[in-house]
């Protein structure tokens, strides 16, 4: 993480490219810092709602505080009218993460604070994007079954909101706290392709829609947000477990990988998988199918023991792995493994517009715009000649 | 530019990140290659759809292939139904920008090459989005102003259909001229922000659309692409050349810059500027309304002399500066100029974004994710302690 790390072509990975005050991550020890919390503190004791206050505030709130956040969100998950009427026009199969990525930046319209600049005004924006992109998600998957979106209700916190507009009937509260634990497992993860993005757009100074929509689009990449959508494909090719070994076998030969194994960042099990487990098994047990959460376990024991024999190696879990199960069991579709991941981590995005917007970690604010080698042709000494048309 | 550049919170300004093939810039020159080729002489010798065809397949087109090309640009100019109703449904006051980037990623509906990740069905991709562009600008504008949107016509060229489409009349050809020639300057101008967000987003694997839309994005911030708009608001503010020395002394002793002059690599003229000038001049004089180019010519000298006079230095018009009234005289809403910008680069970016996805000029695909340096709270030697809510 030195000045010198060499950077030409290398997609930037290990350059410290900027400071923040956000996250930290610590692949070594397997933590997972918020704002200096512990993520695994965090996910045992607060809610969403605190992180979204921890995130864009630096510190956790107050009664009142959480309290007004609570009534801000409420507000804010009612969409404007010409949202679901632009989703309505939309041919029923448009992928999920392309209509949250054309439905954010028409959130702007009607934002009233979107020209002021103030750090007060950047909340609240980061407020309604992050309400909005709850009910912008679960309308999207009740419009495109052919039934009208569900109306938020105010008695319900915000991922209470997502399984009841998402389904239209009232979630078990059990359900809703692994939701909501979930939710603030996925919120941050310090820079990574999407919040670079959103970073990034920020730094020319658009608006805080153009920049979360921006990384939306980053997180639709399959390297990137599709990662659990892998797994769980993963999990239902194997389909059993008398057939996991052949699988690993199958996979370790080809050299390809498993996914849901391995991380760029962590050397031990990612933190969050090792909370995410036992709520992958505890909701299978509520719906009464435990089989894909067993899957998963068997899958995970045997790859570590085939890594270890085969490769002398060690691997380790990442998030994806048991989110997969998890949000399965729930009975969310595949396709909206990813929004889900939006819904949760637009609040860390929102937090790293806003640290760049007003230079809140660095000296000053930077305009990203890197510079790039060119390799191409020039045809000799100079530059190539230009052949007229009617010459070619 | 070596790989010791310092980079941590400097924008990354300097650091070359990626090796291209596309476009050089010399700034000590001023010269603009694109693809080999000096943009100067692209400029008065070809046509935006060589252009397209260069940037994409790094050579000019022959002339079968430059016909194949424009017949598929007058095919997908024909805009997939649904988006005309999504904008329809949008309250007309939204800003054109947010529009585009909304779009451009339900455009990837329409597509049934987008699954394949063959070469060539990128290059349709992007011929797409290209095409579509143009036609989702002009139909916004129409359908803001509660006009019906203006078909595409095959016996005009994207310049053209662009002038047409918007203005829903024949256009000079002599505007259409000037506006292919505009469209050929603002085509591509290797990285910046914006072609830096494209490369990132198409790095995790999401399709062009979520790419392009992003770009969309960052240009839309008033550091990047807003800003021929504030020299035209400049201008205006100027209103009349007795007024000139008066606001540039107020800029120079408030430590202001005068937009339009000064560039992050240029250390002359940029050549685009240079092009851009005579055609704002001549256009000015087909509407009868030379006031803006007069205005801008003038500004032009008496900054330079204040200047070199005042700090003893040189200063250089950049290409955003004679595109203001050069637009602005050809009708164009000030609110357009950056979806035009948007228009023309659309080009580089999907050249970026196809290099990108293929490894056209690195080693190996990268997926952009670089580190950060965390230097927020830590409350001590470990984390901080949680207090739960009830005891806060």
């Amino acid at each position: 993480m030195n000045e010198c790390t060499p950077i030409l072509d290398t997609g930037l990975r290990g350059a410290s490219v900027a400071s923040t005050r956000i996250s930290d991550v610590n692949g070594k020890l397997g933590k997972l810092i918020y704002r200096g919390y512990l993520v695994a503190d965090l996910a045992q004791k607060s809610s969403y709602e605190e992180i979204i206050f921890l995130l864009l505030r630096e510190r956790l709130p107050q009664k009142d505080e959480l309290a007004e956040l609570r009534a801000e969100l409420n507000e804010k998950r009612k969409l404007p009218r010409e949202i679901f009427a632009a989703m309505e026009a939309l041919p029923r199969d448009t992928p999920p993460m392309d209509v949250l990525q054309a439905m954010v930046p028409l959130l702007a319209h009607g934002d009233a604070h979107i020209k002021e600049r103030e750090l007060e005004s950047s909340m609240k924006s980061a407020v309604n994007i992050i309400a909005g992109l709850c009910s912008i998600t679960t309308a999207w998957e009740r419009i495109r079954n052919g039934k009208d979106p569900v109306m938020p209700r105010d008695d319900l916190g915000h991922a209470g909101n997502f399984l009841y507009m998402l389904k239209g009937r009232d979630p078990l509260p059990e359900m809703v706290n692994f939701f909501d634990t979930a939710l603030i497992l996925h919120a941050e993860h310090s820079f990574n392709a999407s919040t670079f993005t959103a970073r990034q757009v920020a730094s020319t100074r658009a608006h805080i829609y153009a920049a979360i929509s921006a990384a939306i689009g980053s997180l639709s990449g399959e390297l990137h947000g599709g990662a659990n959508v892998r797994v769980m494909e993963m999990l239902k090719e194997i389909g059993s477990s008398d057939m996991i070994d052949e699988y690993i076998e199958k996979r370790l030969e080809s050299g390809g990988l498993i996914m849901g194994l391995g991380h760029a960042v962590y050397q031990v099990d990612d933190p969050r998988a090792l909370i995410l487990a036992p709520m992958s098994e505890r909701v299978g047990k509520i719906t009464g199918d435990t089989k894909w959460y067993e899957l998963s376990s068997e899958v995970e024991k045997r790859a570590k023991q085939a890594f270890k024999a085969r490769k002398k190696m060690d691997i380790f879990v990442n998030v994806d792995f048991y989110s997969a199960s998890l949000f399965y069991a729930m009975g969310i579709p595949m396709d909206l493994f990813s929004p889900v991941f939006a819904v949760s981590r637009v609040c860390g995005w929102a937090a790293h517009v806003i640290e760049e917007q007003f230079a809140l970690a660095a000296p000053k604010p930077a305009l990203y715009r890197p510079g790039a080698s060119y390799i191409g042709e020039y045809c000799g000494p100079d530059e190539c000649v230009f052949v007229p048309f009617d010459e070619r």
